[in-house]
């Protein structure tokens, strides 16, 4: 096995194990939790999904704080959850910046120096780590979702818009849906992908799905978002993608939570419903 | 109110917030988190219950890591998780051990020097904390529990057994039953009681219930232990308590659970059950 055993737990009838290995596409080393449910312990594949979890970030957060695997273990269902960044002393940073080098890769790759031989999230995500984690373990290749919160929202809808053979489902929690037309997501473009802003629309979920055909085929995608988050107005703006869903005959289910926040306390409130979301449509 | 806010969070339709307060049983600042179900925040007194964590733990661990608190919704119950020990600069510490000085406060009043100012969590957590939470929320002074993790699964089954008038039900993960018997023990009570072993019986969970009267009358204790649990053979020693109960007369639910450790990824995969358990006997 190419992948290194970090730590092992036996959690809700099932497993939860954190992994070291070696990324091609980031050129460093990367670590990532997986959560197997009780069938895959039995032997059977089972379907899973990518979390992707939001700025300053590692794999931790989402392995410690959602309170997942209650429902992950009762749909059968598996959980990746990645990094945010390439991490390590070679990789460059932008030590200044919570939103900008390690902890913020936006789940794109880079086209600009320093950055472009490490920051290629989206191959590791999409791609390589894909590759590897169903080869390494019991995962149904073809039933497999991606959700995320925040930066792992925008990374979610994104990579679920532009690889729809690859997903099946998708959901976020208080993504930043437009990234083009808010700071954060400016910000990461201009840095990763440059000046050019036709570039960057190639990973705004809302220009992706604007450009999306027969999008009434797809099954609905799930979105909660609080509304006391403090990036709400500025940087997430949900109604831009509510929009853009219309317009393309997306079916969106996008759930304004009164008086919730962008925290994890507001993840663990509503990740169960996801779990199942995903759950009803890789069945 | 002399509880300073540090953090409020919707969750699970309640609200999860962290205080701070000048404790003058341990004569420094101390944190607490409390969880208020959705009955509480429409002005309801509701059950509540306290968690007391483990070695080396804050009142952050239980609070972020357990995914008690959709459990603690759906039956309504508050939950209060306080620190393991006195903190600030101007507590005494073994900055040498996990196992003894910040960080490891054993739910006990010290008797030793330099430790017997400050650590004194069995006058905080019994006394002045209880009466704190029970004037500033809407909290049933006669409906409480008390539950908690390996060193605060000692501090619940000790402070259950010595405050009869004060919690009504009892519950622990992977708990020190005979402290007065094991190397953690041993060392906490020699350092902060005195050599004299007698006094070490006033704290120890299997002392304690085999001098207890009319046990049959009480509800049933629920302790979960993992199998897999790495300090199981040296400081748990669960069978010690079930031994004491059972002349006691004290009904015990002792569960072995299977493959499980010592991590909060156990504890997680039960704490549903445990809030369940004092639900009931709290109702």
């Amino acid at each position: 096995m190419t992948l290194k055993e970090i730590e092992k737990h036996a959690c809700f009838g099932g497993s939860l194990a954190v992994y070291e290995h070696q990324s091609a596409a980031l050129s460093c080393a990367m670590k990532f939790s997986i959560f197997l449910p009780p069938k895959a312990l039995a032997g059977e594949k089972v379907p899973f999904l990518t979390y992707l979890s939001g700025l300053t970030c590692t794999h931790d957060n989402f392995t410690t704080k959602a309170g997942a695997y209650a429902a992950a273990s009762r749909d059968n269902i598996a959980i990746i959850a990645p990094d945010t960044s390439p991490r390590g002393d070679d990789v460059p940073d932008d030590v200044a910046s919570y939103d900008f080098g390690k902890g913020a890769g936006f789940y794109i790759d880079a086209a600009q120096e320093p950055w472009a031989k490490h920051f290629r999230m989206e191959s590791y995500i999409a791609d390589e780590l894909n590759k590897l984690v169903i080869t390494e373990f019991p995962l149904l290749a073809d039933k497999q979702g991606i959700f995320g919160h925040s930066m792992g929202g925008h990374g979610a809808l994104t990579l679920y818009l532009k690889y729809p053979g690859l997903y099946q489902s998708a959901s976020a929690f208080s993504p930043i849906v437009a990234p083009a037309q808010v700071p954060w997501g400016q910000k990461a473009f201009k840095g990763y992908l440059g000046e050019d802003e036709t570039a960057w629309q190639a990973h705004d979920a809302c220009a992706l799905i604007e450009k999306s055909s027969a999008r009434n085929t797809f099954p609905p995608i799930l979105i909660d978002q609080g509304s006391a988050d403090q990036f709400l107005e500025a940087q997430l703006k949900p109604h831009l993608f509510e929009v853009a869903c219309a317009k393309a005959g997306q079916n969106l289910i996008l759930r304004m939570q009164d008086g919730y926040d962008h925290s994890y306390y507001f993840i663990q409130s509503f990740v169960a419903d996801h779990i199942a979301h995903h759950a009803r449509i890789l069945a």
